[in-house]
């Protein structure tokens, strides 16, 4: 008969927590959040978007995200690999203190590049990459100073839902996708910051094996119930 | 304290299967299958095959696949949607009863084609599609005679490994797949097939959702464990 010491423990606190005064709402198992799909774009420092736009060019912004304050810019580039370029590539705004260029797999393929999974784009793994604008190119050398990468899963908390949930950054969540493809994707890291909505982010490689678009949900597993699978 | 009577009954079942005489080896809760990743592609009846590449032409091998009798011809085609083509779609060999096109997510969006999850080319809800080889170029209905989807995630199995494994055609199982993007897909198709190996088959998107390659494995899920994610 099967029976795990912790998980009792857990649930009984849970439970008394739960029916502690002012404590009404005990942490659920698993909640609902928006999930965003990132198709490939890049961030880029002011400097190098004057490098490839312009002297004294500021981004435009195009249309706002998810996440206040932060949107897409009416700049696009292209971005090259040994083996291949892709054009049209967003800028998303606003302007960064390093510049990276955020990949799938499937594009990192299609230019040629080998791309590691990355949590951001100063990471020692990153890979050179060269970036061409109307008015300029550059090249990002990878590594400390910048370079293109395939962003790991992820999901944006406010201080307040993070706190609420019980979750801190740097956590690994698990995130149930329902639909014609359904998929439990592991590893979703927590990221944490004043003011953010929760939002899942996937690349189009991942939101496309999961049959997933823009605006619909995931649950994010906060606790896994014995015996679910 | 949390117990669940069906699992302890079934718990039971097995250790006392497992110990029987000539019953040695339990079913096991998992099993590790290689994977093998489905680049897009096209199968062609004969008929089509002489339309695209002339008349009393037959496909030529190019390359075995993992299941014996199975090949990668040399012959490719171009595939055309409404918004664009893709060139050099490898034909899989041998001939079939009708033609059919599968394509990753990633694909259908780049050609402007809006693609059903299905099992097999037959389905209602595939779509029409135009193929072009280099004598002819033939148009693909969708529906019952033939069209372009998008391939439900499956696992080929020999009528051995799914009696041994308790399981039957048409079972849908988890796939636990490891590695820097781990990641459990759910409802993966089991077909049975008289001197099939066992292989799981991924498109292109859902490989590297998982990053992972033709030759890795992943750990198909026969039975879950109470209590394990």
């Amino acid at each position: 008969m099967w029976v795990d010491r912790e998980d009792l423990v857990e649930r009984v606190t849970r439970e008394v927590m739960g029916r502690l005064p002012g404590r009404a709402d005990p942490v659920p198992d698993r909640v609902d959040v928006p999930i965003g799909v990132s198709v490939r774009h890049v961030h880029l420092t002011k400097a190098h978007v004057e490098e490839l736009f312009g002297e004294g060019r500021e981004m435009q912004p195009f249309a706002d995200l998810y996440q206040k304050g932060y949107y897409a810019a009416k700049e696009q580039v292209l971005v090259v690999g040994p083996k291949g370029a892709i054009a049209k590539v967003r800028v998303l705004g606003p302007p960064r203190a390093f510049s990276q260029v955020e990949l799938a797999q499937t594009d990192a393929v299609a230019i040629g590049l080998r791309l590691p999974i990355c949590s951001e784009g100063r990471e020692a793994e990153t890979q050179p990459v060269t970036i061409i604008g109307p008015e300029g190119s550059i090249r990002l050398p990878g590594g400390a100073e910048g370079g293109a990468f395939i962003a790991r899963r992820h999901v944006h908390l406010g201080e307040e839902h993070a706190a609420e949930w019980g979750v801190k950054a740097g956590d690994l969540l698990d995130l149930e996708i329902e639909g014609p493809r359904p998929t439990c994707l592991h590893g979703v890291l927590v990221r944490v910051g004043r003011g953010w909505r929760p939002e899942v982010h996937l690349d189009t490689d991942e939101a496309n094996a999961c049959a997933v678009r823009t605006g619909q949900t995931g649950a994010l597993v906060l606790r896994r119930r014995p015996g679910r699978g």
